[in-house]
């Protein structure tokens, strides 16, 4: 979506637009934010997407992740929270798109089979599939682009005797609502955002237990009672689970937040991106132009502190280059950039440090397009505040509101404490109910329907 | 597994082998018998092959099934029971592969990313992945026998509100267990032998209710208290389930067994099959060869009564093709073939009818090769005791015997009724525990060790 958006705003500039096509498996865009109730396979048998959760609300201030040229201001008219529902992020990415028209150049349903690249012609053959007819045609491109994500494909270890563990076992990905899980004892193996989220879910929605396994290093957030974190599982036996230090526990489910691995199935490995997941991978100039062949580009391949306003600002960067109105530096000239990005991307040794390290990249890219700068400094401050604000109350850092840098808005304090809102609805989200209860309870204060 | 065996017996008497190579993505073979707990995705980011769960047993029984040339006596030893669990199967068909030496043929952890064929030089590209070190390659192939099964890829239909439904849902493909079933109301959607199984194993591990919803008709099986059969939903409501009838019930967790796609991504639309699942998909001459293509085969591509025995029939009979033992008839009487046996094939109107169209099938593919005939009308008759014996008692057919027409050895008696047998392993199975009293209560006679 931002790719076709940059390009649009070329061509709104004056810029011949080059011929696009957008392939997109699924039926709508959204990507990730396209939820759906699906997992494994979807309806046309593909992999489902999305790993997105009913209940899911953002994890980070919607602050952080702000488009610079189409605001939270202008999508809803009035200030919200800064930690949107899932609903609401995809309204605000799908307005910026609906905005313009570039829905027309995005073939829906169409899944990419195989890309070729022939070196003497230059071009890639891109072998795609109508998966509402079942066609299969092989079209001709200059330039290829990546944007299929990377948080799509579980990273699914082993663990002994997990096959006869009776309960569900679901990875991250395929986790769909934490409802089911009250009353349970709930194994998380792993410790980061999924593990800590989905984890917090489970604890919102009256799991027993909420019990998480790390690998190298516990989360370490002030949990509350009936939360705890636990070194690795070595092995299950039945409903049992072993720790590696001592600890047996049974449990009634398991949610493997074991992370994402990069695959690209459609691409033949001398065009495919192979990394683990980081703020910086190997073989991307400026983190988006494919080292071997810069006919070929991927967009968010990176960890992500920022988001949509980063993949903006690559779009703009890589439109650029296809334009020619960007020229690319000789291969060697490539390589000594990469190589002085992963000489500091080296030294990073806080989460802290990763996010100026990330600014310093949104800002580098931003420099060389027409996308409009904004406070990078400040955004960043707001990611580590963000960072601090969990560690001083993991259940409540969404109730925290943040100042936007693209308008000066003060973000609204939502009207129900996160921890107390069970109604994850668009509706609700925007919908002004009466001051109740349960939140005068929640804030220490006396009922307001006992006060009157 | 059959095509390999196939062509090693040829080569063992005296024909030339040809170049071989088998791409399976799996770790091993055995195909849908190669269990693994995984969902989803596996560990290469695949989408999982098998739709096994832990406690599956054969639900025919396996005289329809077995080898004509490696038979349940020569593999075990002894008799055993007719209804095999999940892990003797396995073993069963593993090991007369294990006694050739076709496992070299095999490329494991290798997924075929896209076949293309060229009309100029009639031979196939396979573009093939191995997918533990992400090495692509291309090459070039002769013929392309495609033996990858179409019991993979859920058909999973939408149903109005599913995204409210707040407990598990899972597609049969990725059901793995019944135990966490105990004390649930299970829904399960779809008519077939999906539902009747699954249904079947909750009811088995303590469900507290277990309803069928089917769109055309009920299967009509004399369910015992606490199962049974509704018509279609409609639509569900947060955990309540909208029947076609105007009943409204809540459940706790939801099966999909609504069937499965012909699906081969890997393929162009000029080379894919598409059918519903039936005994006599279109465009195969024979079943097996690809009526537009003829150097392009399907082994398996039927819905199946017989199994393992027509897969070898098929086998031997693309095999000889390929070796050119036997020459294919022109295209227009390949047309006048498939169209004999589809105006056969529309005249079926019950299950039996449909397994003497098969059995009949069976013995015009072993006709045609040096595969062991073997007598196919008793085989048939099995068939259709083994539909009866479901009419009767539709929780304890599998405690029944057959005669094998391989070797006329009658199967042995399980120690233990299906429906008390909680352990579904082959050591379980192979063993000869003391009768214990649950068996003897079953049975209706007076506790073992109360008569001691």
């Amino acid at each position: 979506m931002a790719q076709l958006r940059a390009f649009e705003s070329a061509a709104k500039k004056g810029h011949e637009m080059p011929e696009i096509v957008c392939y997109e498996k699924q039926d709508d865009w959204g990507g990730q934010w396209n939820f759906t109730w699906r997992t494994g396979t979807d309806q046309y048998g593909e992999p489902v997407h999305t790993s997105m959760y009913r209940n899911l609300w953002s994890n980070g201030p919607k602050e952080g992740l702000e488009f610079a040229e189409y605001t939270f201001d202008e999508h809803f008219g009035r200030p919200v929270s800064s930690y949107p529902p899932r609903e609401a992020l995809w309204d605000y990415i799908a307005g910026r798109a609906e905005k313009s028209d570039v829905k027309k150049f995005v073939k829906f349903a169409h899944a990419v089979r195989w890309v070729d690249f022939d070196e003497n012609t230059r071009t890639f053959t891109v072998n795609v599939e109508n998966l509402r007819t079942g066609e299969t045609e092989a079209n001709e491109f200059d330039h290829v682009i990546v944007a299929s994500g990377h948080f799509t494909f579980p990273n699914v270890p082993h663990f002994e005797g997990i096959d006869t563990f009776p309960g569900q076992i679901v990875h991250a990905h395929e986790f769909r609502g934490a409802e089911a899980l009250a009353d349970k004892d709930v194994l998380l193996i792993g410790a980061s955002y999924s593990a800590e989220d989905i984890g917090t879910q489970a604890f919102k929605m009256g799991a027993r237990s909420v019990t998480f396994s790390y690998r190298s290093a516990p989360m370490g957030f002030d949990w509350p009672e009936g939360m705890e974190e636990q070194p690795l599982v070595e092995k299950f036996d039945g409903n049992t689970a072993h720790f590696s230090n001592g600890l047996q526990r049974k449990f009634d489910a398991v949610v493997l937040c074991t992370g994402y691995i990069h695959h690209y199935p459609f691409l033949p490995e001398s065009l495919s991106l192979d990394s683990p997941n980081n703020v910086y991978p190997d073989n991307l100039y400026r983190g988006v132009v494919w080292e071997k062949n810069n006919q070929m580009f991927y967009l968010g391949a990176q960890d992500q502190w920022f988001t949509f306003n980063m993949f903006d600002a690559q779009a703009w960067y890589v439109r650029d280059v296809i334009l020619g109105e960007r020229e690319l530096p000789s291969k060697e000239e490539q390589r000594k950039s990469i190589d002085a990005w992963l000489e500091r991307f080296d030294k990073l040794d806080s989460m802290e440090d990763q996010v100026d390290f990330q600014g310093a990249y949104v800002r580098d890219l931003i420099e060389q397009t027409d996308y409009p700068m904004f406070d990078l400094d400040t955004v960043c401050g707001i990611f580590k505040e963000w960072i601090q604000s969990k560690r001083d109350d993991i259940l409540n850092y969404r109730d925290v509101t943040y100042t936007s840098v693209m308008t000066g808005t003060r973000a609204a304090q939502h009207h129900t404490p996160w921890m107390l809102e069970l109604d994850d609805s668009l509706e609700r989200y925007l919908s002004t109910p009466e001051r109740d209860d349960a939140r005068d309870v929640f804030e220490g204060r006396e009922p307001a329907t006992k006060r009157n």
